[in-house]
């Protein structure tokens, strides 16, 4: 157990240098395995089964989700406050789920153009500026999905829109930033990218990191 | 599955829970699949593989990871506007993960008994307020993994400290709100409910979900 207590005003003075905090650095030994057995795989996932040894010393068994994509979601921000949101029935619960554009980028593949091809796919959009904001792991305990979340901004329709994946069948609603985030908050929309995507997009709204028309009609 | 209770202030005083915008109905047909075949069982997942007809009405496979845990959250927030945060080696990536205090809840006990049972284990503190203000489904296209986050308010050291897991060595830091949630989105916290939780308390925090003055030592 390693105990690191950050005195406020070292940490503020260090903020300002905007340099990685001291305190992230590692601790202690990492995780060990061996070469793993297959056990499963499609086109999306393989699950391997490791015999591991923690960090503690202790032997352990270790089944781990590897995935064959980068999860690419991105919010598309009207200049006028609104978004475009996508819903459709989701297997894994079988509920009906609303969500920001979202999809599988091959990782060999610029993230930004899975991010474009996506939004077009799932949205008939394409974007003047793609901004990444977001990067996240999005059950690191289990599996090893990276995600990128993009802020997708000047949007006009695409001329020519690509073929959408053929067990999808979407929806599509433009509504105001304020309503879709309150439906996250109040638990409507549940997808972690959607939910984190909208926070940030209010964090960016609050802080500066966007035009101040843009943020006003996104905060009214 | 436990129903969303929206506890929070934010709920109450902005939005009832009746006010579902009209445009989250659902579309189309839902996937339909068979009885499926257990691939691969362990204490934490289950991996299934289905046939089933997708809401196009193509046929496909589809294995579904199952979680046989809720994931909990609890962001551990001090009233001097700092954050306890847990580091820890992370086997799926391999790396170093600085988070926010998670563990899995069985899912047949309260979630609030589990999120305080990790909050012990990990940190040595107790809570006087729990308050859940998160819900996300954290991979909704493979995996059913639900996940809940809980602000942890009015924060003591614990009488006795629960024994951790035999696999986890944990370090401990604490930091001021704002350190961290620039940490997040510099990308080097990445783990989803890290990165939303410390983005919903920000939210909380400008919107008058927090006193006035806990708010105030998080923005400054």
């Amino acid at each position: 157990m390693v105990l690191y207590e950050c005195v406020n005003v070292f940490c503020k003075s260090r903020r300002e240098m905007s340099d990685k905090p001291a305190w992230l650095k590692s601790h202690g030994r990492p995780w060990t395995r061996d070469a793993g057995r297959l056990v499963y795989d499609n086109p999306w996932i393989r699950l391997t089964e490791y015999a591991a040894i923690a960090p503690t010393g202790q032997p352990a068994r270790y089944g781990l989700v590897g995935f064959k994509n980068l999860a690419i979601a991105i919010l598309p921000l009207h200049a006028d406050g609104t978004v475009t949101l996508v819903g459709q029935n989701r297997f894994p619960a079988g509920d009906y789920s609303w969500e920001i554009p979202e999809g599988g980028g091959a990782l060999d593949v610029d993230p930004r153009e899975s991010a474009r091809r996506e939004l077009a796919e799932e949205t008939g959009l394409e974007a003047a500026e793609l901004r990444e904001v977001l990067r996240m792991q999005l059950s690191n305990s289990v599996t090893d999905e990276q995600a990128i979340g993009y802020l997708a901004l000047g949007l006009t329709p695409t001329r020519e829109r690509p073929a959408a994946d053929d067990t999808e069948d979407l929806a599509l609603v433009r509504v105001p930033f304020g309503e879709a985030l309150d439906a996250a908050l109040a638990g409507h929309m549940q997808d972690a990218l959607t939910v984190a995507m909208l926070l940030r997009s209010y964090h960016m709204a609050r802080e500066g990191g966007l035009s101040g028309a843009l943020a006003r009609s996104m905060l009214d």
